[in-house]
């Protein structure tokens, strides 16, 4: 078996949903995988929509840098959006999953169609360019959202409950959806119960992307360096930016 | 840790080739899971092509059926072609995985852009109609054909170990491949000397798609039985086909 | 005029469904046209769906083997899903035409956008990828299934009929459809009352593909064997395929 | 046996070209179809690229109101470039067909990938537009153009049959095509010469029209009107266009 | 400031529109930019559809080739259809904007999503093919017919602004819009009052088209004769097309 | 005339480049526009690929929202990447425009066909994944890399130009483009001279954002806040981030 250290990044700075995201990732790691997780030191308290996920990402590159420095397997970025994987590509060497992509890259794989349903409507384009680039676009019936803040999430009570299940009914009777993604790393609790109820597969990101993150290490395929994310040029950084100074090789 | 079983069904009936791919399987599973293999009783001696694919359906679907009876955890189709990958969906209650379309999950998570190299020419249209509708044509920048039949894999020598890494280095020159995708059950054993020798991440399947089936098993997760893989409709079936009479369900 | 003989062969073992196929075809042949009819000898009783149309393969291929030995000029293959379509092309020096397809590109040459009205959901998505790689997915409105099962159409009735002519209704008015595809070899007999009672084109694969097969061998026209529909290379088959010991060419 | 009128319009004013095009017609035709021939009284000697398409229109539209007066069974517009095809749609009530969508079509029934070979460079994009909207695009490997004037063709001699050879040659070794579409309506004498040295499906327009417009009238398949070519509203037309006065119904 | 000359071209016959045309250039041009108008001597009087667009090209394109000869330094073609505007392109040596694509290109500028709000049904076609070959079919998020003729519009009254601020209403709650384009070059005075309305920027095509055409000029960029809009060649012309004899350049 | 004041910021820290771009943006600007200029106080001394990118982000927003509270009519973003693009336009009450797709959208207007030649390879696929989701990659024929590094460009000297010159011829004679988009705002001042030596449009960013955002400005055009670029909800902000504690509305 392989033993390995895969780090899940929360890039927002709510240590709650760290936790959550833990006890997904826990469950879902292999007995030889030990999970570590960190919660970004600068980002926003959550991460809803394009400008969120831009401020989050200093904070976010940082603890990249720091898992790298430390040596880890993998790393996880535990926000839906899959925000700065591009980026986060670029600078590490071990390889990065987005939990946005995890879940629909297993949707396609269990259902010819899925929908995804998150939480409020600014964030439907952040995952429909999402899926645009990643090819899967096709496969997927609709982005919804159910006009949940993501800290809603945290506070528990059943109205968020509520209307997130409302979106799984309509997206299988409206948008003939085979497959639910769950949006949001807030949602991964909700998984179980909701695919007990509508009998079909409902996915949360976390434990898709602990999965393939243990595939990639357990395979030994690493980013490639050929194209977009190669090593970034080493650049000089400084104020906010000091942490990053040193990173990346040549002139 | 989930303990599972996984059967890998090789639908050509050549048993050196199921040999080959059981090793790769066997280094690429958990310590948990279980692997079995099957070679088709009934398949072409090797596919190449949308005949032999066609004509190695029912060999193949037989083994799916067998292989529910004995209640395996998941079904891989260890031919790269991912022959009658919704055909074996719709039968199986377990998750089915083509090593096609392993591959090319992966790769788009460790390159931007992947190169496929298969045997013959006549596979290429094959493998394309599949990245079309798996939605990830857009990410795959050739799918190139070394000239190689299946069976001269199985008789070693560097002559297709040659062509083989010839059009490797030209999707790495001509089409900006970032990374290689092996198109066959039959190049299970090339991928990490090749990796080596170009500096990329070189995919072979049967591993790709043996972590992918310990993913979905892992996270409990089956195909949508909502869509195009419902369960087939109960018909009668004699002759050649009585291996199926009782399958299915329903009016 | 160009004598010719066209050979339809109906992939399930229903012979009463190759009956009403025969007479659509007579309807729309040349006089010089001679029409044949098979009717598989080991497929399901019905086509619905992925499975049942992988195990009606050897079956099919068999007849379209049988045609090419009896020298017919065109085979039509009379199930919508046109199973087998790719195949059977390799196989054959003779054109194939699938009623499917035949549908589809008539109907671009009558109307801007088009709807496919089928028999069953699990249907849907195998004619979704038909016309994807067909490249006419571009033009198509909806696949919309009636809920009628295959059989239910040989039974008469006027049940069936009914909830076809609703979802033929519903595509006008709902997806802005121009002309409505019949989805299923057992609704020949309705495009032309259909067609009375909406006032816009509908169209029934199996006159359409005797024509194209008419236009394909009148204008001597036969399949490219320089790609995927190369013939297939000559292999050892024994059992339940050794009717295809012998076909194909070469090493 | 169908018994029908199909009138074909040269919509340049060449009436050599006509000539060429009654010929490769009658070739192509059933023995119950009467071919009809008409030359634009107005349009460019040639049509090559956008400009010269767009003033054929009016003379091409006359000849299909001509038509229609006459009460012909079908029009095709004897140019590859399917010059006003969407105007002419509307205008008549038999069915129109063009020769490049005629040709492209075809190529799809027998060729996985088809490329096509035109006589100009600037009427490449209108070939690429055409097969964008048609859905067809997908499956063209390449429009190439031999740099030989549309007029050229019609002086014989081998330079030009050269050129286009060539192209036809560079098109299988460099685009991976597996049949070609002769790109213009003064090359359909060059396609059977050109398949037999080549041994691809090579395919002119000018047949493939008729056989297509022959399946339209012999399925009793008109266009819809329901949509984008539903018959023009009645306008005042004087001066250039005074032909055209009555044309079209309602207020 | 670069002082310019852009001439506003009314394909269409119907002088108020040409004048409401004017009124909306002139509000948008800059000082130093001398707007122009001319009404089309020979097209329909409103253009609705294929047909009225295809009779409308010989008018237009005596325009722009007025235009040229008095040396203005671009054309805008004020028809929502873009009518003509390749072949324009291929005419002309100063820049050509279509007011259609004007209005597409701005709402990608200000809006993820836009949908189109045109006159008459069978319009929509006519704008789904500019838009897929502009590229931008991705971000409109639907074309929606108010069901009102276009010269209904010229004469006032309530009913016509009734039915078009319904289908504005529908697509932002129905289609996701977050902009709107309005489809006629007649709705030019209807934008302010819907931007207000409804809180999101409405876009009139004739405004954006005078300042594309200024932004092109003041570039000093001219559109490319290297490809499908190179130099016509010279060719006889007589009768009703007498005017453009003399066009072009070359053998 | 419109006065407007337009902000032009470089989201990299290397004030010669925002030099060069206030030339260039001057000379395209009308003479009621106010062009000011901001060098990002924080970000890399230059942007080449992913992680550049996402590390310039806090800066460059720091002087869009630097830029609303001074109240300018519209920014734009002098980087070719468009780095920031959604999270600017989201935080931004003035239009934002960015200097690559400024020169997508002009480009499309004078060639029908366009290539990018830009600096690195590593920015290949930020461009490729803009033009993407602009809906423009259809009307783009390559992205090509001149292996120039940014600063290279400062330093002046005939070895960077040589190299993007040879690109362009490349583009022209391989890609068969009809006009070349100048890939990085420090290539702004070759647009001219390429221009002259090819013979066909080539277009640089710079001025091609002025005239744009001078367009939207002009026409009271704004950024919809009903989708994706709706105003930030309001979080608080603190450490290096502090900057944008208050952005933001409701709760």
């Amino acid at each position: 078996m392989t033993a390995m250290r895969i780090r899940i990044i929360n890039p927002n700075s709510t240590a709650s949903m760290t936790a959550k995201v833990a006890i997904a990732a826990g469950r879902a790691a292999a007995p030889a995988t030990h999970i570590e997780t960190a919660t970004s030191a600068s980002g926003p308290v959550s991460i809803e929509g394009f400008f969120d996920g831009a401020l989050s990402l200093p904070g976010l590159l940082a603890e990249i840098h720091a898992g790298e420095r430390a040596g880890v397997d993998a790393h996880v970025i535990a926000c839906f959006d899959d925000t700065g994987l591009d980026a986060a590509r670029a600078l590490a060497r071990a390889p990065v999953i987005g939990i946005g992509e995890a879940g629909y890259h297993l949707a396609t794989l269990v259902a010819g169609r899925f929908s995804v349903v998150t939480t409020m409507p600014r964030s439907i384009p952040v995952l429909e360019q999402n899926l645009l680039r990643y090819g899967l676009a096709f496969r997927c019936a609709s982005v919804r959202a159910a006009g949940v803040a993501v800290l809603a999430l945290e506070k528990g009570g059943s109205a968020a409950r509520q209307r997130i299940s409302a979106e799984v009914a309509a997206a299988l009777s409206e948008n003939r959806a085979e497959a639910i993604v769950l949006g949001c790393a807030g949602m991964v609790d909700l998984a179980e119960e909701l695919a007990a109820e509508y009998g079909v597969p409902v996915i949360e990101g976390v434990g898709a992307a602990v999965k393939l993150a243990e595939t990639l290490v357990g395979l030994k395929l690493a980013t490639s360096k050929a194209g977009g994310w190669a090593t970034p040029t080493a650049k000089p950084y400084d104020g906010a930016l000091a942490a990053f100074d040193g990173v990346g090789a040549g002139p």
